[in-house]
């Protein structure tokens, strides 16, 4: 561990240009910041892609939880904050606090990762990285454990979407953000001009690759308002999630 | 004019998960960085969006051009620069000089931008802005001034792509630098494996809506080897585009 820093912030401005269609941070923008300032603080403590493939091994995201109670705005100042929340032997869960300018909170996230053997693609013992407990930071990210998601059943009409060229990423899968993009497509820009996520939470199961066909299926709302959507190939799905939203 | 920045410059890190396939920065990454510095040296000088907007007026962007001498990599630290190289009545152009840490130039831009009226969406005087042309810098940025793009002519089998919520912008148009991803996703993704892109041109014509089919159309090669792109609607296009690769 070159250096012990429990808490690491990153600072933005949301640009105009940056914005959605409601002039508020667009939510795969979130998850791509996430991503970041996760990477940043673990180059910053030296538990990052680099130091893994010393132990033949690479992070994966598996999941994200988020919850909003608003987003920034255009030319809102904002500040990340991450921290590790757990390291076990097969995962790590990694926190943040969305805050403005004031230090409000106004979104939270709980985020989870397993480090997997670069060869076998299998998930490998996070625990044999020396010390890797004393990162852990005991701040209460304020986000509730959710139960793991169910593939969506029984739902008629799906969207289609076939990955293109500026969906893959470095691994030469599809962008994380990307599933993030195709399922809010599922639904039309006005929609979200009525309503506000307040809760989204993302698994990451099997990976896409270029050209593989999609298939986006939407549940109707459960008993709490959120619905449960599956984004998957022929055969298994590429990613799970649950989205409630509210009323603006 | 409440400073007088005559260049601005902004520095990155390019994480992992913001990289392409190739492990470099995506060229749509790039233009929506160039929009954002643009953004945040206009609001530093005061002639951001908020200025404009006290006369009755707003910036859009009208054309970029880059010549790419090579993108940053994964980890790779940059800076991004801009300046003002001139104001007429009609247009403002504004170049950008991509750097490594060394302060090597690897990329240059020439971006054109014109004000249009709120209400009538028709272009307005800048120069009524008092003093507008002090931030002139006569900085050269290396890029060569090229001819007016025209239209795809004669061209057979063409992508058709249906634009859906999170390509739409703070403007309720579709993203300035969703049009760049839709057009490189023409190609494969081996296609970038082999070739690098050294310039590229893209010209503004009509704002794409919520719901609106998009054809994407491409030239053979000119005798420079440079393709001609055409993303255009029933009628008008919505973006013409040029581009030049070379093998790796």
């Amino acid at each position: 561990m070159s250096q012990l820093i429990k808490q690491f912030t990153v600072d933005g401005f949301l640009t105009a240009s940056e914005c959605n269609a409601q002039k508020e941070m667009p939510l795969p923008m979130l998850v791509q910041r996430l991503i970041d300032v996760a990477t940043l603080h673990a180059n910053a403590i030296d538990i990052g892609y680099s130091r893994l493939v010393t132990f033949g091994a690479t992070w994966v995201l598996s999941r994200v939880t988020l919850e909003i109670e608003r987003m920034p705005g255009v030319n809102e100042p904002y500040s990340l904050t991450t921290w590790v929340e757990s390291v076990t032997r097969l995962y790590s869960e990694r926190c943040f606090a969305l805050t403005t300018a004031d230090g409000e909170v106004i979104a939270r996230a709980r985020t989870m990762w397993i480090a997997i053997n670069i060869s076998t693609r299998r998930p490998t013992d996070l625990t044999v990285i020396p010390n890797i407990t004393a990162v852990i930071n005991d701040r209460d990210p304020g986000v509730e454990r959710r139960p793991r998601l169910k593939r969506v059943e029984g739902v008629g009409e799906v969207d289609r979407y076939r990955f293109r060229t500026c969906d893959i990423d470095f691994n030469r899968h599809v962008n994380s953000t990307r599933y993030v993009e195709l399922l809010l497509n599922h639904w039309p820009v006005d929609f979200f001009d009525e309503n506000r996520i307040v809760m989204f939470d993302i698994q990451y199961h099997h990976e896409a690759l270029f050209g593989q066909e999609a298939r986006v299926a939407v549940s109707d709302p459960d008993s709490d308002g959120a619905v449960a959507i599956e984004i998957a190939g022929e055969e298994t799905p590429f990613v799970l999630a649950s989205m409630r939203t509210q009323p603006r």
